[in-house]
């Protein structure tokens, strides 16, 4: 009779995290993920580097889950002691496994290097445990179910390993309680800050609800997500989270762009690939980041031409042909809205695309410029974005954001995308002007 | 006798971090002031709102370490029930704190409002605790000498709350072991995978040296942290750490481009701005990615004139000038040697600039082009990267970077940049072909 996962406890281990030295991100994102599969997670951990330590903790938490998730340790360094641990809250010794040794050959020899003798140990695994092979990395995964009857993973800590093998894996040996059902469905909207959603949801935000809606922000990005979790069939909650996420959808009402991903840019290059449109940026402060954001998106070349980096007041001249005049003592200045209307028209010219952005502003922490007799200051986090579309006005934009040089950056590239999305449905002017 | 603090444990309470919606980012800023003020943390702990599990886990954590900092349910609902589990673990019943009373209805009081009746019990403490003025919100902190000796404080979630209560009310109040004192000291590499660095590091990484050498990899950058932690002068400290140091620095040689920041752009920026040179690029692959990664750099305006975005052939030919014949079909196309070099070339002419980067490469998922007669394929993670000079030989490097389309960008915008960190003591062809 094999025991459930009702409840769920997520280990983290390494010297950098305890010390403050790493961010663990790891913990949040399985345990997100654990509970779209219908697991709840009652307690992360995050110990050192210790045998000891991994090895009383682990038992302590397959005492009080069902199912234990561990990352990190899997190393081929002295400090990797997660194969020892396991294997000592198994009561048994490390053994090699052939197979796990061939494949960590093989990710050597598809890179043309032979395998270090120093990787020899990753694979290692306690008797009863079966490795699990990685297909991003050189460590396996561990899985074995401890004595007491817990299951444990123990995975690789690099996300770019940990998530890949946690979906190909875990999911598949999920075991949630039968009956309870957990759906989830999610909102994301730009331009609206995380108050007013919740002012606007009301009573859909209510604790004792279900589903019960919550929404969270990153990146300026506001996620409302909606959860239904209880006994009922898979028909019944997929209904019940379909009706909230529909009045969800009507309360941010223009500024959802997804419900599947958080990519403002994603929804922008699907939308334009749909009108067979294309799209170019000229940046200056944002320096890149409008379009690396854009190239991000898989299949983005269909959309994309190419940018112009005018980063200098010269090559705002010299690449996107801005009159030297604005730019001059006594002109309005690089930031500027003539300015950001003449980025945006001269890259639209330039460039030949459909659709141009062009950001220009002042990040910080330095630039700010002083009030100068009858003109006003401009303070860090003045943003001028405008929006040139072939055979349209071209729509320019002031913005206010507030946060350091890296939030300033990256809401400047999502308000700019975000223009684009409003456009042909709303004015951009419902774009809320202050940010942060 | 007072009971020093040698060691700490973190307590973060909520559901919403149990369950992976929220992003906790207290614990890892927590330990690090704590290793700043000669505190070691050795374990991180989350759980539910859950007065059982708080009394519980507080009580457990008081026997493993001297000092356990609390973060989380202090606010006024129902759900917040930090003050409830500080007193079980101190068996004691709780009392109003008439000045935190007066406090809490003073911040309002500053902000034109009645104090809702909802908050007074923000102003309960266990008989034996010391209630913490918060200046930035509404929640009080808690001090308390548990049973068994060790001294627990309790602060507020909110970042804005807690990062001031924990350096005015914290820090004080802290007794680090006398004569213990921690250092640390890191060496960032790039080009160079983490078990190579662990084989030249040698026995520098055995668990009982003092200090310890451990390694971390995060976006392609090993950092190799070094750290020494025993009772010392300050001076023995720094002096042995300075000398652990200088060995792995010299074991890691030439891929060490920081001992202060994880980013390979800050390095070069600050090479660039001390010789007075000036920088442009050209990206075709990376779509802005390496543009954005320099100029998130603070002050990178020294050095950084501007860009060319290249995603198209078109671009290639109308902005950077690359001749037509090498894209043209029988030519050797978009992805290889001739045209990065064409592109970084173009580019430091155009831009006008001292160095020219230029990256032109196959980021998937799709796009591969198989083998045809008698040319080589070009498969995903194919790169070129160019280093134009003024006044030396264009350098252009093949690589095969692994991984996904995120890190295929990541890595080659920071291999472009290691090309020039690399051009002058070292020749480029030192860079592993093949990272991922």
């Amino acid at each position: 009779m094999t025991r459930h996962h009702r409840r769920a406890a997520i280990l983290s281990i390494g010297d950098e995290l305890t010390l403050g030295q790493t961010l663990n991100t790891n913990s949040k994102w399985l345990a997100e993920r654990l509970l779209e599969a219908g697991v709840v997670t009652i307690e992360h951990v995050t110990i050192p580097d210790d045998v000891d330590v991994q090895a009383a903790t682990l038992s302590r938490l397959a005492g009080a889950a069902d199912l234990v998730i561990v990352s990190g340790g899997l190393g081929p360094t002295a400090d990797d002691l997660t194969r020892a641990a396991l294997a000592r809250a198994c009561n048994e010794a490390l053994v090699e496994d052939h197979i796990a040794l061939a494949q960590v050959e093989a990710w050597f020899g598809s890179r043309g290097r032979e395998m270090p003798d120093i990787n020899r140990v990753q694979a290692l695994r306690p008797a009863r445990a079966t490795s699990i092979q990685n297909l991003h990395g050189t460590a396996p995964g561990l899985f074995a179910t401890l004595p007491g009857g817990a299951d444990a993973f123990c995975l690789p800590g690099p996300p770019g390993e940990m998530f890949p093998m946690f979906e190909a894996a875990v999911v598949p040996r999920l075991r949630p309680v039968k009956g309870l059902v957990v759906k989830t469905a999610t909102v994301h909207c730009f331009g609206i800050g995380e108050s007013e959603i919740a002012m606007r949801l009301g009573t859909l935000m209510d604790r004792g609800a279900n589903p019960l809606v919550g929404t969270t922000a990153s990146g300026g990005v506001v996620s409302c997500r909606v959860r239904f979790e209880g006994e009922a069939t898979e028909a019944e909650a997929i209904a019940a989270v379909k009706r909230v996420t529909e009045r969800v959808r009507e309360s941010v009402s223009p500024f959802a762009f997804s419900e599947s991903d958080p990519s403002v840019a994603k929804a922008v290059v699907q939308r334009l690939a749909a009108n067979g449109q294309s799209l170019g940026v000229v940046e200056s402060c944002t320096g890149g980041r409008l379009g690396a954001m854009i190239t991000d998106v898989a299949g983005s070349s269909k959309v994309f031409v190419g940018g112009l980096l005018t980063y200098s007041n010269e090559m705002k001249t010299r690449l996107a042909g801005v009159d030297p005049a604005l730019l001059a003592e006594g002109g309005p200045g690089a930031v500027s809205p003539a300015v950001a209307r003449a980025m945006a028209v001269g890259g639209l010219e330039r460039l030949g695309c459909d659709h141009c952005l062009a950001i220009t502003g002042i990040a910080g922490p330095g630039g700010a410029v002083p009030a100068v007799g009858d003109r006003a200051p401009k303070p860090v986090g003045l943003v001028y974005i405008a929006h040139a579309e072939r055979g349209e006005e071209c729509r320019v934009r002031a913005f206010k954001m507030f946060g350091d040089r890296h939030s300033i950056r990256e809401w400047s590239a999502k308000a700019a995308l975000m223009m684009i999305w409003l456009s042909p449905a709303a004015p951009a002017t419902m774009l809320r002007e202050i940010i942060g």
